[in-house]
């Protein structure tokens, strides 16, 4: 994004993410863009060079929305214990949803179910997106490891990663059969896949195990 | 599907199907549907009476071959006992990307990310075809509950939305990162998520446990 911010390119990009939300990239027209936004062709113009361009710049958007709102201010707690803070950012998904009533999904898990195959400029922008996700939920499982409170074996990476994929699947399911119960369940099962790998010095002021005595 | 199977119906669909894999519901063109398929307007119209049909169409013959083709002949086996099941169902989810070599994602879950939050036909049809897949992994939990592999504190129906949730999020983040690791992660944290709810008289023939000592 080469040029500051200004009140017509913001409003453009209010509008076209909004529809983009609902219709997708593809079907997501410059006119539509443009009678939303109040702006002219000129204007648009001015700002990007193409749709391809303002697609892009939607991304950015989103993830800086994203990283500002929940990512900084849950990783980034000086006071918070890191396995609470994952924790945090499983009620934070959940508490999005449920606001959002299971309508609309993951931003960005649209983007990348149209794109993915389509698109390779948005695939790698995609791609990038959700390392930095799971890399910010790897770093507190990798501290959580490193402090005593997950045992050795738990890989920060390969964990980071299965909170990310169930995340976007509940997020998936709930939109599809409208019911928030399903990412409360799958929120309350990622969180006890968690507590498989607590060491047993912190297991007790976790979650209790779920099956009998082992 | 009130025709009989035809070659031209078949040639149609299975056009159909092979573009909305790629392009989507709304990106897939009847012109194009029937230059691929060699059909003429005339076939189409004598079959379908609209696109929505057409698309109703492909998703039931998407979900028939996903019941003849994998779930019947997993959760339909008489001798496999039903842990073994699920896990057999794991792996070919895990196959069947590997074969894909991570293009494409999940047909249901691509439709379902297009159409759930625009069109309520399509939403509840998906609805109804993410229930099927769930009650036939939810009988196999709820068999080895009954059956004393899992405790009884698992419960079948939450376990197996879980399981659907994360193959569809693995899925999905396997096809935007092309990288077939991310869908091996998830599966092998998903069997090991049904450790947590084995009986202790059946965890050790299974997965031993993650953790340090409990």
């Amino acid at each position: 994004m080469s040029h500051p911010r200004s009140p017509v390119k913001e409003q453009i990009l209010e509008a076209a993410t909004r529809l983009m939300q609902v219709r997708g990239y593809h079907r997501t027209a410059l006119e539509d863009v443009l009678r939303e936004s109040g702006a002219g062709k000129g204007n648009f113009y001015h700002y990007f060079h193409s749709k391809e361009e303002l697609g892009y710049a939607i991304l950015d958007r989103l993830v800086r929305a994203f990283t500002e709102r929940t990512l900084d201010p849950i990783f980034g707690s000086p006071t918070r214990p890191p396995l609470q803070q994952v924790d945090a950012f499983l009620d934070e998904i959940l508490a999005i949803q449920r606001a959002r009533k299971c309508v609309g999904g993951c931003p960005m898990g649209n983007l990348a179910t149209e794109l993915a195959d389509v698109h390779e400029g948005f695939r790698q922008r995609l791609a990038r997106i959700f390392d930095l996700w799971r890399e910010r939920v790897a770093g507190a499982i990798a501290q959580a490891r490193a402090d005593g409170t997950l045992v050795p074996e738990a890989d920060p990476d390969g964990l980071a990663r299965f909170l990310v994929a169930g995340l976007e699947g509940a997020i998936l399911l709930t939109k599809v059969q409208k019911d928030i119960r399903i990412m409360e369940t799958c929120v309350g099962e990622l969180r006890r896949h968690l507590g498989l790998y607590l060491a047993t010095s912190s297991a007790e002021e976790h979650a209790p195990p779920v099956g009998g005595p082992r």
